[in-house]
């Protein structure tokens, strides 16, 4: 069952009008998050970023933040999915425009929540730097739009490299990200992350690991990597909301460490 | 009355799953034409384009060149457009998948034909550089995806500027063209456009004029434009399917040339 502006129906019956500017020009936003028994995880922190995203697109949200809350306890329940952890994804577009690019005068936006169940995190994963580059020159590099479709074409890059995983440099050769979340790479004694300016999502699991860092006796610094220092990355991992943190054991066939200790520093940055 | 996957439907019934990943992801194409009479124009050529994106997309295209005739046949009568000129939007979306970037197994995807109202062409358009970059290391910034939202905020950008037409450079600081079509500036005696390399869609407006030029004792050349020689720019023109070639009168504030002899040397260019 999908919930779709206030009603939950069948995915056969559930119905986005072909006219909508989601669907025509990837004109609106969406947020992918965790949910544990029945709660969503993080949800103000999604909300934030949603709000955010809006406010670039000048897109209004048509919900409150309760009813998002009530609207996803209910899709769970219709799904079987009130015990244990889900999947979450909630999608905002703008509504039906007419031809072309400019904004509809009164945009009526549509708001969707669908769950799955939640997927299965590896141990690891092996990583490959793919031809595509991330625009760091557009708002979108840093919201989660639905123009995704760099990320997608990325994905099939790095599986067609061997890899699960796709690694991802901005227009200046400087590390941006993966496709499916952000980077964090051990160098030297610092795990370093690339600043939003370099075209990188504005992750609310990295915006955590940031934040507890500080209280942490674990170095974490914003920093610009260029592409000469993957040779000295150590150690690398990819953080989203739904793995949190997971290792990447290869990255373009060199191995990375992966031990015991590296995993109890990482544990101790994802403590809410 | 919109055509969708083989039926004409009307636009409240006509339906786009919720999980289509055209909605959710961007992932999908589409092609703006226009009609005369009831009969598109470069067809062939648009359908060539549409070809050249399923294949960086690895999308299946899931009907024949002489289908999409009839289906805008179709779609312009429904709509009283077969007399005089209308505007066409031909939509390609991957269709439903599940959670995730990876590609469906099995795809179906989904077909949409509408058809409007020809837009009036201006005189002429004021244009105003804007902060947003083209990702010239995209293959997306070539095609035409639903990856359109670039274009949208641009657009928005220009108006904001007083503008009606938005001046897109790339993440090098080079000239791409505009958020609705490609440039060709005059500069000395030649007109030139930027090549496909710096982020450029590859229109089909612009390769008629490529080809044309070669006929004609105009001098048109594919150069890349660095952001100091938009200084040099002595007049300006911009190019696509609906709109044909109109003058830019204004860049940023300064005037552009626009007398007879110019639009003469257009008028040659567009020849068929």
């Amino acid at each position: 069952m999908i919930w779709i502006n206030g009603q939950l129906l069948s995915p056969e019956v559930a119905r986005i009008d072909p006219r909508d500017r989601g669907f025509t020009l990837g004109d609106g936003l969406f947020e992918t998050l965790a949910a544990l028994d029945g709660h969503p995880i993080d949800l103000a922190a999604h909300l934030e970023r949603l709000a955010r995203g809006s406010t670039v697109l000048e897109l209004p949200l048509p919900v409150e933040a309760t009813e998002v809350a009530t609207a996803i306890g209910q899709v769970l329940e219709a799904n079987g999915l009130s015990v244990g952890r889900a999947a979450l994804r909630l999608t905002l577009s703008r509504g039906v425009g007419s031809r072309g690019l400019l904004l509809p005068l009164d945009p009526k936006p549509n708001i969707v929540i669908t769950a799955s169940s939640f997927p299965q995190i590896p141990s690891y994963l092996d990583a490959a730097t793919v031809p595509i580059r991330r625009n760091e020159g557009s708002p979108l590099s840093r919201i989660k739009s639905l123009n995704y479709l760099d990320n997608v074409l990325a994905q099939q890059q790095a599986q067609a490299l061997g890899a699960q995983e796709a690694l991802m440099l901005n227009n200046q050769g400087r590390i941006a990200g993966f496709a499916r979340g952000n980077l964090f790479a051990l160098i030297g004694e610092t795990w370093v992350t690339p600043p939003l300016a370099d075209g990188v999502l504005d992750g609310i699991t990295r915006a955590k690991i940031l934040r507890n860092a500080q209280k942490s006796r674990i170095r974490v610094a914003e920093n610009s990597l260029e592409r000469p220092e993957i040779d000295l990355i150590r150690a690398l991992f990819i953080s989203n909301s739904l793995l949190g943190m997971v290792p990447i054991a290869r990255l373009d066939g060199r191995e990375m460490r992966m031990d015991a200790v590296l995993t109890d520093q990482i544990a101790a940055l994802l403590i809410d």
